[in-house]
């Protein structure tokens, strides 16, 4: 298994970013400890280190969005990856956007893009 | 100015992702604080925490890889920013690669994708 410098931060939890595969556009960000980037090897889905709840999080474990990993990418200093995603379900924001970036910084203030592809309420109940 | 969720961290730091505005490759990862955050938005050109030297760091500052903000994205949590640039001197990399994220995880390996752009030793002496 490829080593990650988990040693890092005093957490033990480094960024993984989460590209769309075809897009290019980054969906969402996230951490990973050990056991979720053992788990995401393994399985080939997504997993990470849920800070608010503190446990494993397989994505989409709960809306379905489950994210299929095509391809991972390492940083120089080993302390980043770059997850490239088939996004399930067409959104990976748990606000219903399809990314978590749906907001750009214009005349210091925040203008929201697109639309969401679901309904969170109806989602997470 | 945008606020961010600087508290969402025990040190103050969130995690800035920088992605080629053109060709939506991620570049880097690097961390930014408050004052970089102000620092980015003022100047247009993208400052972070480096958390080796302790400092507010200019991309770019030795280098000359200095990195024009062209947009700015905001995650729902407000505590993940996109910095869409572009990357002056062909390279974000400290070892020389156009991006950090020049390695492929591949059969459980590593595989060096691509050649520097850059000499290291020539440019930091």
């Amino acid at each position: 298994m490829v080593k990650l410098d988990f040693a890092k931060s005093a957490d033990g939890l480094l960024p993984a970013i989460v590209q769309d595969a075809e897009t290019g556009d980054v969906l969402m960000l996230a951490y990973i400890n050990k056991e979720s980037w053992s788990k995401t090897l393994e399985t080939g889905k997504a997993h990470f280190w849920s800070r608010s709840r503190n446990k494993l999080w397989l994505k989409g474990e709960s809306s379905g969005n489950v994210q299929l990993v095509k391809d991972i990418f390492v940083d120089c200093d080993q302390d980043t990856v770059v997850f490239k995603v088939e996004q399930l379900g067409g959104a990976a924001c748990h606000k219903g956007y399809r990314s978590c970036f749906f907001r750009r910084v214009v005349d210091g203030e925040l203008e929201v893009l697109g639309v969401p592809v679901f309904d969170p309420a109806e989602v997470y109940g």
